[in-house]
């Protein structure tokens, strides 16, 4: 089985945002696997897709402020400064934590640890709506 | 050919281990893919997996010092520290390197190259075992 | 359809590349699936893959910037130095950054958002060809 489909997210502010719940709605399919895998995909340069703790908003937190004092804005090497401070850092942390998941599913549903669950780490200010392209495959 | 094990591996002490062994050794089924993809997924939010030189621990140790300076313990913005100085840096460290390799199978053999080798990072002072998701898939 | 092929490429100086016309015309067979993956891998420990922004050459002189001065040569903590000074900078930029990208292939083409492009990220000072290695399975 191959599906791909596009999930849309709402804008959120700056930040790490827990977004498993919105996801796994978005892909009822994925019951019907024994075994397989979902990739998830985020169509930006400037927001990344990760996954760490899924209980303590304070860890979401400690994120931002973690990948705010290693790429900070208006450091004296950037030169990409046109569309704003928050623009250069943004595609650096893009990178750091890359631009997919790719995910196992087993029995039915994604095999994650307790304790993991999906960030979307929005990093420009105003970011907009962003766009996941999902492929799940398997049997 | 779909394929789904876990792998559980023991405790190590915080820093960086070679386990290419381990892991080919738990999956005698490589050897019958001629084209495929190996995934493994750790199930952790403080331990993550990387790929790097497979030939002197001095790298091992010197990525223990880099990642040590870059993610710091007791650093003034960590509010989430109630499980320890070692916990929140766990966090970052495991999200900069991911919790998943996705690795090529060519003629029944991973595809590495002459210097590549899987890294267990584990990021607690102690982390206990750690339980991976192997998935293979491949013709 | 599984498909696996080698990409070399010509020697680059270190900094960032974007190579997506080189890996796309590489693989013309991406054109007969309607949905799939594409993985990409490199293999070599001192150079990585990633996806940003594929318009402004200055945002890939700000990421040689940033990782610079992020993992910097010459650093106290370094102990694995007989390779030169760039070569375990380049270790750990190549694990911050990974080996490998899956990318999504819908209709027949890289189902990137606009401003997404491949970036060869070549860490050492002479890094000699690199060798990918590009392994394309869907429907």
């Amino acid at each position: 089985m191959w599906l791909q489909r596009e999930i849309t997210l709402d804008p959120r502010p700056r930040g790490f945002h827990l977004i498993t719940r919105e996801v796994v709605g978005a892909l009822p399919e994925l019951r019907e696997l024994r075994a397989g895998l979902l990739h998830l995909f985020i169509r930006h340069t400037s927001a990344s897709l990760t996954l760490n703790e899924n209980a303590s908003p304070d860890v979401r937190r400690d994120f931002e402020s973690w990948f705010d004092e290693a790429v900070p804005e208006r450091a004296p090497y950037w030169t990409h400064t046109l569309e704003g401070p928050d623009d250069m850092p943004a595609h650096v942390k893009a990178s750091l934590l890359g631009p997919s998941l790719s995910l196992p599913v087993s029995a039915g549903r994604l095999a994650l640890g307790t304790w993991q669950g999906i960030y979307l780490c929005e990093h420009r200010d105003r970011g907009g709506p962003r766009s996941l392209l999902a492929t799940v495959h398997g049997e």
